[in-house]
């Protein structure tokens, strides 16, 4: 069976997740095999790099899928999209991939962007598309703080008790926050890269770190929470609406010899 | 009466415009004059410089109210925002000016940008928030044919037969095309900005530059149309909701005072 991977963006909003959940609750994974249903009988089940949470939303998750007909893949994402609508998924990238490559372990990097917006009126064109906080915060802080989070690490802190990952070591590439104009307020875009991460990861990085932009955490106090390796340690885990899965890394991009857009 | 400047933003998607329609229809002006009134006996009239079409967005509207008693700009706009709760419009800046500043006839600049998105698959995020077109689009050749519209000209062929201006005559500042990375697509950004504009004029132009990117017209097309000073001449009228009001320039900028965010 030739097998595919799917380029796939949603607005998280609607969806518990990303996994297939117990039937009547949405999930994008059982969108997408719903939709895959209409073009070769089923079940079908799909692997994806990252399972994102309720209300986490992607603009470049990716995913692979085994058929039984050998699809062109521009038609599979077309059938696909046409098939989905009018749900908030769709398939931007698709490729012809060979049968070792897996959506989740093969994957040497994920990333994520995190959308945090200060100001005091509530959002309006961005409502549950960013986490909004009432007051701007101190960007060097919060890049000082982050600082302490770079690196091999044991994240015990930042990860969830229900994380089911065997070790909490990991290695953090990078965290880059900047900033940036937004209407009546200000944008903190956080971008955390990672061969991979613990669950509730990011957003329990990003809720301490905005702890330590509003003043309530000094920069240090990071990496002391990371050095206690205990999850009570740890600042408030932010809510889920800011976080977007933006990209996996592959050794080989299964989409790199496909027009960019 | 002590007369106050409110910059407002807002989601179009909801509502039958900016302006006040008749009742039971919504409206963004309606929307804040109802919040003014759980302040002070009503009934209230708002001015705003601009009166955007249904679906059209702001960002930096602004409007101007008399209010009987004396309040503190902070105090209004966190009242009026407590008030219009769950509409998706915010007042984001508030200030108390002179009674002889009118948003609209002391408006001596309006700035818009439109959102464009070329993709194949359906938009998720931005669902009723850009105008979506299928293909990429000739970036240059867009700019080109902008370049025959910035200046003083007669623009009729680019306004509604419906408009009430008195003269179809005008300058266009500016007209800035620019590129940015979408998943799975590329967004165009333009960027207008004259004194004031003709009704449907920012979506006459958006819409014939469209025509130009796709290859339908040459950008000197563009300068033909708008010297035909015939409606009939223009390109298709694109749709609003890819339309943002982003700011309005004063003589004195009544908010410059106050912090940016």
């Amino acid at each position: 069976m030739p097998r595919y991977a799917l380029k796939i963006d949603y607005d998280g909003g609607p969806f518990q997740g990303w996994q297939r959940q117990a039937a009547g609750q949405p999930s994008v994974q059982a969108t997408v095999e719903a939709a895959l249903a209409r073009l070769e009988p089923g079940p079908h089940t799909i692997a994806a790099a990252g399972r994102t949470d309720t209300g986490v939303h992607g603009t470049g998750q990716v995913a692979t899928v085994d058929l039984a007909r050998d699809w062109s893949p521009f038609r599979l994402s077309e059938a696909l999209n046409w098939h989905m609508k009018p749900a908030p998924v769709a398939v931007i990238d698709a490729a012809r991939v060979p049968d070792d490559f897996h959506a989740r372990f093969s994957a040497t990097e994920r990333r994520y962007l995190f959308r945090l917006v200060a100001r005091r009126a509530p959002v309006t064109h961005d409502r549950g598309r960013v986490w909004q906080v009432l007051n701007p915060l101190d960007l060097a802080a919060m890049q000082a703080g982050a600082a302490h989070l770079v690196g091999l690490h044991d994240f015990t802190t930042f990860r969830s008790t229900m994380c089911q990952a065997k070790s909490p070591v990991k290695t953090l590439d990078e965290i880059t926050i900047t900033e940036h104009p937004y209407a009546g307020g200000v944008e903190y875009r956080f971008v955390l890269r990672a061969r991979s991460f613990l669950h509730n990861q990011v957003r329990s990085i990003v809720g301490t770190l905005e702890r330590v932009g509003a003043g309530g955490w000094s920069p240090d106090q990071v990496g002391e929470a990371l050095a206690a390796r205990d999850r009570a340690a740890c600042g408030p885990v932010c809510p889920p609406q800011g976080l977007y899965l933006t990209g996996v890394g592959y050794p080989v991009d299964p989409f790199a010899d496909r027009p960019a857009r």
